[in-house]
C-alpha cells in the first residue's frame, strides 16, 4: 500500500475485507491476504510459471461493461497463458484501480473473479485496490509445472503438425455482434466468458513441441510461434475449426477473417507429431511446420496471401 | 496478451523488446520475457513472498511526473513490502497501461525501473503493456525467505519494544513542498526515490516478533500491526526519529503530524525484545507493546490523543 497524493473514496482495507478476503485452505498458502505480502510454499521439485495481464476499461472492454464479466475475464486471460505453458494454476494476486463503485458492482466483480478462479482451485492470496478514473484490473497468476517440461513457443520442428483446440473466431464474432447491439449468447459468451484450456495444456506436456494461446488471432499468434521456433508453416484455412454459431451468422469471407485475425478465443495453438496426440479431445489438425520461414495459407487448394491487416487472394 | 476492442497506438511486442527485455542471467530464471509466461525455479526449501502494488497517475503521483521517478517508485514500493516480510526479492513482472508516449518517456521509465530493481538483483521476467488514458503501473514481486521465518504483522507480544528504521515524515514533507512548487532535494527524494529496507528486513528474520512497512503513516501502520497481533502499544512521540531536513523546514507541530500521519517513507516499524537487535544499524526504539488494545501516544510526558485525521491534546 502507498499513500495517495489525492484522497479518493476507495478505502482499501475495508474493500479487501468485504469483497476479496475469502479464507482459503488451498495447499501451499501459508499466509494469504492481510499482511504486507502472501507467504507461499512452492511444491518441491516443480518449476513455476508466472503470468501477468491487465484489462483496461475503454481499451479491452467498453465502459459500463458488466462487472461480473470483467472479473471473470481478467482471471481467464491469465489462466489461458498458464494453460499455454502446460502449467497448473495455483495462486493469484489482484491490483484493481477504479472510480467509486457501489457495493453491487464490487460484489459482481468479485463473484466473476472467484468463479473463474474457483474452477481450477486458484486462491486469491493478495492484492491492492485504489481509486482511479477508469477500471484497470491486473491479475498475476502463479502456476506450477514439472521441471523442464513447460510448453514453450520455440520448440516446433519441421514436419510437426499444427493443431488448434476448439473453434476460433467466436469471440471476435461475439464482440462484433455486441458492437452492433445484437447478442448471440454463444458467441457473446465466448468473448465475455473465455474458458482457459488448462486441462488440454496439461495433457500436452511431454507431447507438444510448442504452444501458444490464441489471444491476438490465429494468424498472428501462430506466426509468433513459428518465429520463436525459427521455422515456417502452412495453414489450411479450410480445416480451421469454426462453430455452427459463427457459420449461422457470418458469411464465409467474414468468418474466415474473424477466425484468422480475431482474438480473444483463448484456444491453444500447438505443434506436435500427429501420433502423440491420441486421446486428446477437441483438437483439429490445421497445417504443418515447414522449413521456409513465414506462414503460408491455403484455401480451396490455392495459396492465399494473408496478413494481420486484411485478406486478399494471392493468385 | 489479449485483443483490444479499440485499437491503440501502443505496439506491445515492439515496446517490450525495445525497452524492457534486458537479458538476465539471474539465478532461477529458466525462461524470461518472450513466451506466454516466465518459467522460474524456486530455491528448494524456501518459502515465497509475493506482493503486488500499483501506482496510478492522478492518484499516487501528479500527471506529468518524471517517468524515471515513476519507474523507480513502482518497484520500490513493492520491494518495501518484501522487506517488511524479511524476504529477499528475486523476480518481478510489470503491467503498464499508458497513453501514447515518446521513446524518451519509455526509456526514462525503464531506466528508473531497472535502477530500483538492479540494486537488489531483481530480474524483470514478464509483463503486459497496453494503451490507456493515464499511466497505471503495476508491479508484482516474488521474494524468498527461510520456511516459517517470514516476518508477520501478527507476532508482537506484551513487553516487546517498538522500533522504527531511519527517519519518518520526510516523504510526506517532500510531497508537501513539491505541492507548493518548492523542492528540497533530500525530502523530495525521500518521496520520489524511496529505498526499501531489504537488508534490515533480512537482519530482522528470527529476531523481530512483528513488522510492517511505513507506507500509510507511522500511526496508522503501527495501529495495524497492533490490531493484527491482538495487543496495544505506547508510542513516545518525542523519540520518533526525524531528519535534520524536516526539522529545518517544518515547526514541531507540523513535522509531528507529517511523521505520524504522512506516508511513503517505506521505513520498517517492528517489534522485538530490546536485547535481540544488537548490531542492527539505524533503528530507534519509540515505544512498547502493552496488553490494553489501541495505540496510546505520549508527548512531553503527557498522553495526547491522536488519530489518522488529526492531532489534539487529550489533557
Amino acid at each position: 500500500m502507498k499513500t495517495r497524493y489525492k484522497q479518493t473514496p476507495v478505502d482499501e482495507f475495508e474493500l479487501i475485507e468485504r469483497f476479496f478476503n475469502r479464507r482459503v485452505s488451498t495447499p501451499g498458502v501459508v499466509v494469504g491476504i492481510g499482511d504486507d505480502g502472501a507467504v507461499l510454499q512452492p511444491e518441491p521439485g516443480l518449476e513455476q510459471v508466472q503470468v501477468i495481464d491487465m484489462l483496461v476499461e475503454g481499451v479491452h472492454f467498453p465502459a459500463n461493461s458488466n462487472a461480473e464479466d470483467i472479473g471473470f475475464r481478467v482471471v481467464a486471460v491469465n489462466l489461458s497463458d498458464i494453460a499455454a505453458m502446460g502449467a497448473r494454476p495455483r495462486w493469484m494476486t489482484l491490483a484493481l484501480s477504479m472510480p467509486p463503485k457501489n457495493d453491487e458492482w464490487l460484489a459482481a466483480f468479485a463473484s466473476g473473479l472467484f468463479e473463474a478462479a474457483g474452477e481450477f482451485d486458484v486462491a486469491l492470496v493478495g492484492g491492492d485496490t485504489t481509486g482511479g478514473d477508469v477500471v484497470v484490473a491486473t491479475v498475476h497468476v502463479t502456476g506450477e509445472v514439472e521441471a523442464g517440461k513447460a510448453l514453450l513457443r520455440s520448440g516446433a520442428e519441421v514436419g510437426d503438425t499444427i493443431f488448434v483446440t476448439g473453434t476460433v473466431g467466436d469471440a471476435a464474432a461475439g464482440l462484433e455482434l455486441l458492437g452492433r447491439g445484437e447478442r448471440d449468447s454463444f458467441l457473446g459468451n465466448r468473448f465475455l466468458r473465455p474458458r482457459a484450456r488448462i486441462e488440454t495444456g496439461h495433457q500436452l506436456v511431454g507431447r507438444a513441441s510448442a504452444a501458444i494461446d490464441v489471444s491476438d488471432g490465429l494468424f498472428g499468434d501462430l506466426s509468433k510461434l513459428l518465429d520463436a521456433s525459427g521455422v515456417g508453416g502452412e495453414l489450411d484455412i479450410d480445416r480451421v475449426p469454426m462453430s455452427d454459431a459463427i457459420k449461422a451468422r457470418f458469411d464465409e469471407s467474414s468468418r474466415t477473417r474473424l477466425a484468422l485475425n480475431g482474438g480473444d478465443d483463448y484456444e491453444l495453438c500447438f505443434t506436435a507429431r500427429p501420433d502423440v496426440v491420441d486421446g486428446i479431445a477437441d483438437i483439429t489438425a490445421i497445417g504443418k511446420i515447414t522449413r521456409e520461414p513465414g506462414l503460408t495459407c491455403r484455401q480451396n487448394g490455392v495459396v492465399v496471401e494473408w496478413d494481420d491487416g486484411g485478406y486478399r487472394h494471392f493468385q
